[in-house]
C-alpha cells in the first residue's frame, strides 16, 4: 500500500476510553495533602473546588479505564481523530536519518490540545448541575477551550487571564469574548488575593500561579459555581490520553513504533496526553526502552532544575499540597512568549516519573525553541505554537544526534498547537527582540528555600 | 453504517486532476481582450505577466481534466483531503429541517483555501525557472498562503499588502515573513503606480486594484520575476476545484446531493472552487436542478448591483480587458472587515455563469454577516474567517427559509477560512462598533459610467 503522510483515523475510531496511568504506575504517587491537616488529600476535600466525578478521577488509582462520555466524544468529532503526520519535510532539511511524526493537535478549532479536557470538564461540571465555571488562562490556549466547551455545554464562565498576556494577546480574549466567556485581567480587584498582590506590587504583570488563587476564591464565593484548571492535575492529563492513544494506533498503521517521545512542559497536559498511553508498554514489557523527554522552557526548569517538593499550585496556597518539582510556588517566570509553559510546578504523576527515571527533561533556551519552529514553519507549512516550538527543539537535538550515530530512530513529538495567535513572537524574534533568560542557581536555591518541608 | 459528524478521505483520494469547466460550458465567456489592441487575448500576451503554463491554463478552453503535478499534491497532501462536515450544531440552533453540510477548508496549515492555488502557481513559476514572484494580498490570506509556497518551491516573493489591512492585520504580515516574503505596505513608492496614487491622494489606504498594478509593475521591471494573483481569473479557479472535486467523492459517502451551494465571493476563487465540479452535472443533466449562490458583500456588490462590461483589473490599468460584472475599476469600496472580499469584478467564467442565470448573488450587510459568524462559532466550535461569514448568512437565510416551508433540503457551503487571525473584527462586532455601508444607486452608476464600452 503506498505511503501517506498523514495517517487519519475516521471518528468512528476514537477511542471509547481514557488510560489512567495512576492505576498502574509500580510506584505511586505520594498522596497530595489537605494544606490544613497534612493528612492526605480525600476526593471529598476537593468537592468545594471541583466537579465531584473531577475530584475522584484526580485521585483514582484504581480503574486503568475510563468511560469516556458519549457527551464528550460527541463533540470530539467535531475535531478529532487528528492526523498523525510524517514530518518528511523536516527529516529533509536536517539530513537525518531519523523517522520523525508528529501528532498534530494545531487543528482543532481552538488551535491546540486544550479543548481536550475542557469538554470533559465542562461536561463533568454541566452533569453535575453546577451553572457557573472559573479558570485561568496564561497564553490563552486553555481559556479559549474552556469557553468553547461553556458555551457547548451552557454554562457561564469567568476567566482570570494574566495580565502580560491579556494585554499582548488580544486576539485570544477576543476569542473567549467570541464564545461569550467573561475575561478579567489578573491581578484584579475582584479577589482578595488579587488585591493582596495589587497592593504589595502595583505593577504587577500577573502569573499563573495568582490566576489560579483568584479564580478559585471566585468559585468558592460564587453560588453553584466551579472552578477548572487546564494543566498540572491528575484528571486534566487523564483526559489528554486521547491523543497518546490516537497515536498508538496510527503508529501501528505507518508500522512503526516511537523509540523516543516527546512533548513540551508546562504543568504536563499534552506531555502526559502523548505520553502515557506509550508508557503503558514501558511498565508491562521490560523490552520495551522508548524514552520520554519533557521539554521545558530553561526560564522555568522545574523538572530539570527544580526540587522535589510538596508545594501549592498557587500563589497564595489555596491547592491542596502536591508532590512535585517545583521552583516554589512563588517563582516568577521570566516573561518568555511560551506563555503556557510559565508556571513553577510539575503535575504530580510526571514527577513521580522523573524520579523513577521513567522520563527525561532538558530544558530549551527561547531563542533556540524560535529557531526550531522557523524551521518548522518554513518545512512543513505550520507555524507552532511558541509552546510546541520548545518540543521541536528538542526533536530537532534528537534527530540530530541520529546524523551523527547513523541511527534510524522513530521520533514521535506532540504538536500542541500553532501559533497564528502568537505572530507578535515571531515577529520580534525575526527582528532580534527576543533574548534567552538565564536562572542563576542562586535565584533557584534562594526560591525553593521558601518552601515548608513536608517531604 | 453509523453516521459521522465529518467525512474524511484519506489522501490517497486526492483528485489527479483538475476540472476546467471553460471547455464543457454551454456559452463560452466572451474573449479577454489585449488593452492596446482590442483584440482577443492570446496565452503569449500573458507571458510578460504570467508564467507560461498558467497563461495556457487561463484561456484554455479545450481540455476538460488538467493533470495536478506529482509536486503539487504531495504538498496537497500536508494538509488535504479536508473534512466535509455535517452542521449538526448549527442546524439543531436554527430549528431547521435542512441538511446543512460544510468543507472545512480552514484546516489548511495558513488558515484558508487559497494554499490550493498558491501551489499550484509557485509550482509553475519554478519549473519555468523563474526566481522571484510578486503578488498583492488585501486581508492577508492569499499573501499568507503564497509565502509558503514560495517558500516550499524556493522562490522570492514580494507582496503588496494594501495598507489598511498591513496596519489593522499586523499577523498576516508576520505570517509571510515568518515563511521568508518581503511585505510591502500598497500603496508605495517602490512603483510608479503606487506613487501616482500617493501623489494624487496622499493618504490613501489601499485597495486590491491598486496593490495589483504595483505587483504587476514590479515584476515586469525585476529580471525572472513573474506575478501571480490569488483570485478572479480562470487559472486560479482551476486549481481550487480540488474543493468541488472532494466535497462531491464526500457527499456520495454521506449518501446525498446538494441542492444549494454558497460561496461567498470576492473575485470567485473559493466559490468557483466548490461550485463548479457540481455545476457540471447541472450542464449534462437538465433534470439537476441545484442552485449556486454566490454571497458578496453589500457593500461591494459587483454580481448584485454591478454591470456586465469589459473592465481591467487593477486600478492603473495593466491587466487584460476582462467581460465581468464590475462596479469599475476605480471603485473604492467601504473598509469592512471582509478584506478579502472588497473587489471591484467578478471573474469571468462566474461572470458568464450570472448572465446565463446558472448562479444566483445575494448581498449581504456586515452586521449581518458577523451575527451569522458568532452563532456558527457558538454552534460549531469554529470561528470563521469575516469572508466565510457571508456564506455562513445565506447559508442560514436558505436555511430558515426550509423551516418556513419544511423542506428537507440539503446545503452545502464552502467554509473558505477561519477568523482567528480576525479577532480584531469578532472584537469591534461584540463592542457594537461595527457598522453596515449603504451604497446608492447613483454611487454605483456614476462609477460604471466611467468605464469604455466595449459590449
Amino acid at each position: 500500500m503506498e505511503k501517506t503522510k498523514k495517517i487519519i483515523l475516521d471518528e468512528r475510531e476514537l477511542p471509547e476510553k481514557w488510560y489512567n496511568i495512576q492505576a498502574e504506575m509500580p510506584n505511586k504517587p505520594l498522596s497530595m495533602l489537605n494544606p490544613a491537616t497534612k493528612t492526605p488529600l480525600k476526593a471529598e476535600d476537593l468537592y468545594p473546588i471541583f466537579a465531584e466525578e473531577l475530584a475522584q478521577q484526580e485521585l483514582n488509582q484504581t480503574d486503568v479505564w475510563i468511560d469516556i462520555p458519549e457527551e464528550v466524544r460527541d463533540l470530539y468529532k467535531n475535531y478529532r481523530c487528528t492526523p498523525l503526520v510524517r514530518a518528511y519535510g523536516l527529516e529533509k532539511a536536517l539530513g537525518t536519518p531519523a523517522h520523525i511524526y508528529f501528532k498534530n493537535e494545531s487543528v482543532s478549532p481552538v488551535g491546540s490540545h486544550k479543548l481536550n479536557s475542557a469538554l470533559a470538564q465542562a461536561y463533568y461540571c454541566k452533569k453535575q448541575g453546577i451553572t457557573n465555571i472559573t479558570t485561568e488562562t496564561g497564553a490563552g490556549q486553555w481559556g479559549a477551550a474552556l469557553s468553547y466547551a461553556a458555551c457547548a455545554f451552557g454554562l457561564e464562565l469567568a476567566v482570570y487571564m494574566v495580565k502580560i498576556s491579556y494585554e499582548q494577546k488580544p486576539y485570544r480574549r477576543s476569542i473567549m469574548q467570541t464564545f461569550g466567556a467573561q475575561v478579567i485581567a489578573s491581578p484584579s480587584m475582584s479577589t482578595k488575593a488579587g488585591r493582596k498582590i495589587l497592593t504589595d506590587h502595583p505593577n504587577y504583570q500577573g502569573s499563573l500561579g495568582t490566576a489560579i488563587s483568584e479564580a478559585i476564591e471566585l468559585a468558592m464565593n460564587t453560588p453553584n459555581c466551579k472552578y477548572t484548571l487546564g494543566s498540572v492535575l491528575n484528571h486534566v492529563i487523564l483526559h489528554q490520553t486521547v491523543i497518546g492513544l490516537e497515536a498508538e494506533k496510527q503508529m501501528q498503521i505507518a508500522g512503526e513504533y516511537p523509540d523516543v517521545i516527546i512533548g513540551c512542559f508546562g504543568g504536563g497536559s499534552n506531555f502526559g496526553g502523548i505520553a502515557f498511553p506509550f508508557m503503558r508498554h514501558n511498565i508491562k514489557d521490560d523490552t520495551k526502552k522508548t524514552r520520554f523527554i519533557a521539554a521545558e522552557p530553561a526560564s522555568c526548569p522545574k523538572l530539570t532544575r527544580g526540587v522535589f517538593q510538596y508545594d501549592f499550585g498557587d500563589e497564595t496556597g489555596y491547592t491542596p499540597l502536591l508532590p512535585m518539582f517545583t521552583l516554589g510556588h512563588n517563582f516568577s517566570p521570566a516573561h518568555i512568549h511560551a506563555g503556557g509553559l510559565r508556571y513553577h510546578g510539575a503535575g504530580v504523576i510526571a514527577s513521580q516519573m522523573l524520579k523513577d527515571k521513567r522520563i527525561e527533561s532538558v530544558d530549551i533556551e527561547q531563542l533556540d525553541s524560535f529557531k526550531a519552529g522557523m524551521l518548522f514553519a518554513q518545512t512543513e507549512g505550520i507555524i507552532p505554537a511558541p509552546e510546541s516550538n520548545h518540543a521541536i527543539a528538542a526533536t530537532i537535538n534528537e534527530a540530530n544526534r541520529c546524523k551523527e550515530t547513523g541511527e534510524k530512530k522513530v521520533i514521535l513529538f506532540n504538536l500542541s498547537g500553532h501559533g497564528l495567535i502568537d505572530m507578535v513572537s515571531y515577529d520580534k524574534y525575526i527582528a532580534g527582540d527576543l533574548v534567552n533568560y538565564s536562572l542563576s542557581s542562586e535565584e533557584i536555591a534562594k526560591n525553593v528555600s521558601k518552601l515548608e518541608k513536608i517531604v
